[in-house]
């Protein structure tokens, strides 16, 4: 691509550099770094005048990116980039889309609003989309949603003999369904017993046709990984094999990859929507195309 | 103050509930709090229908305030609070007012536009208007600023017996000359000596005449503490006393304050702009009375 020069926000660096090579883009120089008082220095050494710039931030742990992310991206425009195409692997704040109860601030809807008054297209992997079917629903700019269940199942189909896969909950057996059907393997989706809260039973009594199968577990985001570890157990206590892990969405709150491997996971599997070292699905060339797709449409 | 809610962003707790007492203000209730992954959670339980909302967030180590600040005022707004003023005691972005080299962001500007978009007023203490005489040029909200001169004279006055005012540098001449004035005391001005730029000496010939002073060393904000450092120095090889370093904004970065006490500052002393155990000159009457008179203000 020309006339298309390519930033990335610390943090992004493998990523973004994969991207330049596949795109043939030309790599934005910029220093982004932090004053001993914690204000952020941004400082555009490449000329973007008239190019479109292309930022690569995924927004895990969101707090603290924003800034950053909004300095750099109204310099560029200051310096006449357009568009200012945003590249967030994992969108945060996609979670909290309703008032769950009275007075709570519906914050997907305002972090879409606050994003979209400074860049001017987004492009995202599997964003958590649950009450809302799109993000055109809370962001005004141009968006690109790309989804990875088909890499996730050709994976699977490579590295798991005799899977079967698992849904944590029920709100993931629409997902969970589609990557099975991908990789021509049978499913089931675990359901919490409501009887009492902490107990977690298998949905489907055929578990023992798939006791010589290897559980594989599947969820967008592992956060805590809460939901995975009571999965975990579960499928310990009816018998069946230790569960590989895949989420799309490295989030790892604290200490969540180590707990996940202590509660007995084979394996823990993502895609590198955030660097980490469990990442074993590969979203650039996806990432790529949809960059050159997308980089004639403006809105 | 009827028909007023004030509100507080975690870790402004004190100096809030002194302007509550001070005001006679309802106490604001809202949670704010992090997920484990890092995102904000906000909710609002006062009503704030047609009140005046006010928050209290003093801004130093800024970038992960934001979001929850954004969310907070945003949300009370959606309640219909009007006007939403912020009561920010220490103003942050106020350096990067220009580019000294080509290519950089003007923070200060781009910090301005984004609390103008979410916040109604604003009230703040001493900002560091360096190369621009008032917040308007940046600012389009209505802005208050307030001076704590005075007060930092009276607490000399209280405190320092024979005190001589030193100002670290040039651009604190104009403000340590007016302090020094309302303290009835003189004052003197160090100034780097830029043949070697790590040596810095009185610019006046007249210390021997303050031996018996106590030289008070006065700066709008401490952040790394390498200007008061090198200024003890200073005046540790010219035989002074050991100085009373007066910081109005407590930023300290890193272990500031730490290396001042080390480098043999007599006492730090701070205004309560942020929280820290330095403050002794305090901010609170000052706040109340222009929250009461702004509150008639909307621009």
């Amino acid at each position: 691509m020309s006339n298309c020069v390519l930033f990335t926000i610390p943090g992004n660096e493998v990523l973004a550099n994969s991207l330049i090579k596949l795109l043939h883009a030309e790599p934005g120089e910029a220093i982004i770094r932090h004053f001993p008082d914690g204000e952020t220095y941004v400082k555009v050494n490449s000329n973007v005048h008239e190019k479109e710039a292309i930022i690569v931030c995924s927004l895990h742990q969101p707090d603290d990116k924003i800034l950053p992310l909004y300095f750099l991206a109204q310099t560029l425009k200051e310096f006449g980039a357009f568009p200012v195409t945003l590249v967030v692997p994992y969108l945060a704040y996609m979670q909290q889309d309703k008032r769950f109860s009275n007075g709570e601030c519906i914050s997907s809807e305002l972090f879409a609003r606050l994003l979209s008054s400074f860049v001017d297209k987004l492009i995202t992997i599997d964003p958590h989309l649950h009450r809302r079917t799109s993000l055109d629903e809370i962001y005004s700019i141009h968006t690109s949603v790309l989804h990875v269940s088909h890499m996730v199942s050709k994976w699977i189909n490579e590295n798991i003999e005799q899977p079967v896969l698992i849904g944590p909950d029920s709100e993931s057996e629409q997902w969970v369904s589609k990557v099975a059907a991908d990789a021509n393997a049978p499913y089931t989706i675990l359901e919490k017993d409501f009887k009492s809260n902490s107990v977690v039973t298998l949905s489907v009594p055929q578990f023992e046709e798939y006791k010589k199968h290897t559980p594989v577990l599947v969820d967008d985001i592992i956060a805590t990984g809460n939901t995975m570890i009571e999965s975990i157990e579960a499928l310990k206590e009816v018998g069946m094999k230790a569960p590989v892990c895949i989420g799309i969405h490295a989030v790892f709150a604290e200490l969540a990859y180590d707990r996940l491997i202590k509660a007995g996971a084979e394996k823990v599997v993502t895609c590198n929507t955030i660097a980490h070292p469990s990442n074993a699905v590969y979203i650039d060339e996806l990432l790529a195309q949809q960059i050159c797709k997308s980089s004639f449409v403006i809105d």
